[in-house]
């Protein structure tokens, strides 16, 4: 891969934010076609050097519903070395959804002689553990495991951790282009390969995303509610800087890739909010404007990367509600935080007054949050998941 | 890259026809990921020896006005060993559509630090070099190279085969996603991976080209052009063995790759009829139905694998009429095959005529037929176009 380097650098009390990077070649060759003179600002990442990122990294792809044929293609163009982790909330009645991506997940495995994970987000494991290691807040009224894309990011990371898993991605299961999977954890790697810190995170940025207009392929930057959350970050940190700053390119962004370190200790919230929150969750905790609970990472620090994938993002259309669902999530989270200034959190409340999202003189509503992962007892989880299928194959991993 | 070993094998002559194989996961790791036991029906190609492959290889994009947007994500899609030859035959007034070509290759050269070859189809130099080499045909009443895709293939073959590389791809400038072509020429890299002789040719089939149907995208599996060429193939194809096959699955392939040794002795068809053409010509030269005029082939013979792509193909909608014209040349050069039987001749008729591409009692016409490239003089015709922009970057590449 051909990657420039970040233009522009923001800092944020220990949070460096990188400006959007442009990709300019996705297959770059091997070390031995480095330009013997690096310092230009492109920069070759060369195979071999992905490829051991890939080696230490859990690709999770959260599922619901999703077709078949559509996942096929996601397992197909995930990097041979990287482990799969899938994570699953379909219905198992009236037709077993879950038995049917369990088995096309095994067929695939079969095939290119590799392990996988496999778990629903139901799963009676996976709710003691959480029970025996007081993270109870992740379960529902009923004493299940609460639906929700947040929740099954959650069980993801603990999954790829306990697997001893260094580097964490997600990719959604209804994406067309194999591809663009490809590319994506491709890209996960160049970030991580960049960054310096322990403590990273890596954010795409689709080039475009097709939709159709009059019976033609529009090729759209921004969607509608990426341009809102975007507007909305850039809002919050251009008022501590004191510089109108256009840097957050990557608000809503459902491809992205941490550190496990990091994913470790931020708090998540709950369904689609988690995107813009994890932002919100990094200046809070590592901005420098309030204390940080874990000072010895201020350090270090915090690295994030934004990345311009190649390939346009075309996936399984959802819908139209489903866009003012995001927006609306992204400014609650933005507006409850401690670290919102009190301007924006007005506007904040208007927008969604006059987008009717909510009446006058009520107050927003606030997703449930997570605290971060980092109160788990390691052993304590894995010794009650260790008899599920999904517990022995992250056995036979780590040994 | 994983892929099954093809399943079905049909020879034919000297040919053999390989029957469609299926790709089960884009990156497969490196050559140290290889299982002990290779012998499945599974077969790892590794990174390694496919870019091993794709450091002999040039990749041909013919390209008449299409959207710089799309070639530079086309050309950020070919890897990064490989030789880009541009073949243009975009119009150079009003406004020098070549030359804004140009200058978007050089600045992607400039960026990824690589070397390219980009010619204009009505170049005289070529002119010059086809007339000196006694290929005259190629040419025009005007004393230009005619207009064509064939045209502009037989170029980018001769400039590859003066670059000396050893084999050539051809991939479209219209292509949505650079993923998609990155795919291609892996696939072109397997096939000479797993082939046997110098003589080899690679042709993918679309998993599935996407249309837009009332307001939602369809993933087609054929094309209606495509349907009918392979019918037309297979039928043509169990005359000759008593039994009906359905082996040939991509006739109208336009990305498709061959060894420069057999891309030579290959005779060429104007226009959209090239693709098939390549079959028909095979068969005619090689298919031990008539005598070969190149006996030393039989020996090694042919390989033509036939690859599923992963990743929709998905490139700028031309117009409807594009379907018959494919179609209509495609039985053309079929009808006049001299080893097409007497019962296809007839069938072929009868269609045009009922889809009305040609009156009742009429000879249907007959794309122009350029001879193999065996008789061009390699010194003569590079010493004429040496003092030329691309001749000179080939003169580097030799050196």
């Amino acid at each position: 891969m051909k990657i420039e380097i970040p233009r522009e650098i923001e800092r944020f009390g220990a949070i460096r934010f990188h400006g959007l990077q442009k990709v300019f070649e996705l297959d770059s060759g091997l070390k031995a076609d480095s330009p013997k003179n690096q310092i230009g600002t492109v920069k070759q990442i060369p195979y071999e050097d992905y490829y051991e990122i890939q080696k230490k990294m859990a690709i999770v792809v959260p599922i619901r519903s999703e077709r078949l044929r559509l996942l096929e293609g996601v397992l197909c163009g995930i990097p041979h070395k990287c482990l799969i982790i899938m994570v699953s909330n379909s219905p198992r009645t009236p037709i077993d959804r879950f038995k049917m991506e369990e088995e096309a997940l095994n067929n695939f495995c079969t095939f290119v002689n590799k392990k996988a994970i496999i778990a629903h987000q139901k799963d009676p494991y996976l709710v003691k553990a959480f029970e025996k290691t007081k993270y109870a807040n992740i379960l529902n009224k009923s004493g299940e495991i609460r639906d929700g894309k947040a929740e099954g990011m959650i069980i993801g990371t603990i999954l790829a951790w306990l697997a001893g898993k260094k580097y964490i991605g997600f990719v959604d299961a209804d994406n067309y282009f194999p591809g663009a999977i490809e590319e994506y954890v491709r890209e996960y790697a160049a970030g991580f390969y960049l960054s310096t810190s322990p403590y990273s995170m890596v954010r795409i940025a689709w080039q475009s995303k097709p939709k159709i207009v009059e019976e033609k392929l529009f090729f759209h930057k921004w969607g509608r509610a990426s341009k809102n959350t975007n507007w909305l970050l850039n809002q919050m940190l251009s008022h501590y800087y004191g510089f109108e700053s256009e840097l957050i390119k990557t608000g809503n962004a459902g491809e992205h890739a941490m550190t496990i370190d990091l994913a470790m200790l931020l708090d998540y919230s709950s369904g689609y909010s988690v995107e813009p929150y994890h932002f919100i969750n990094l200046v809070e905790k590592f901005g420098g404007i309030k204390e940080s609970p874990f000072p010895k990472v201020m350090k270090p620090g915090i690295e994030v990367f934004q990345i311009e994938s190649r390939n346009p993002h075309l996936h399984e259309v959802g819908e139209t509600e489903h866009i003012d669902d995001m927006s609306f999530v992204a400014m609650q989270v933005i507006y409850h935080s401690p670290i919102c200034p009190d301007k924006l959190k007005k506007e904040i409340y208007n927008t969604m007054v006059k987008r009717k999202l909510l009446s006058k003189n009520v107050k927003p509503p606030q997703p449930v949050k997570f605290s971060s992962l980092t109160t788990i007892d390691e052993k304590l989880f894995f010794n009650v998941i260790e008899a599920s299928s999904y517990g022995k194959v992250i056995k036979e991993i780590r040994s």
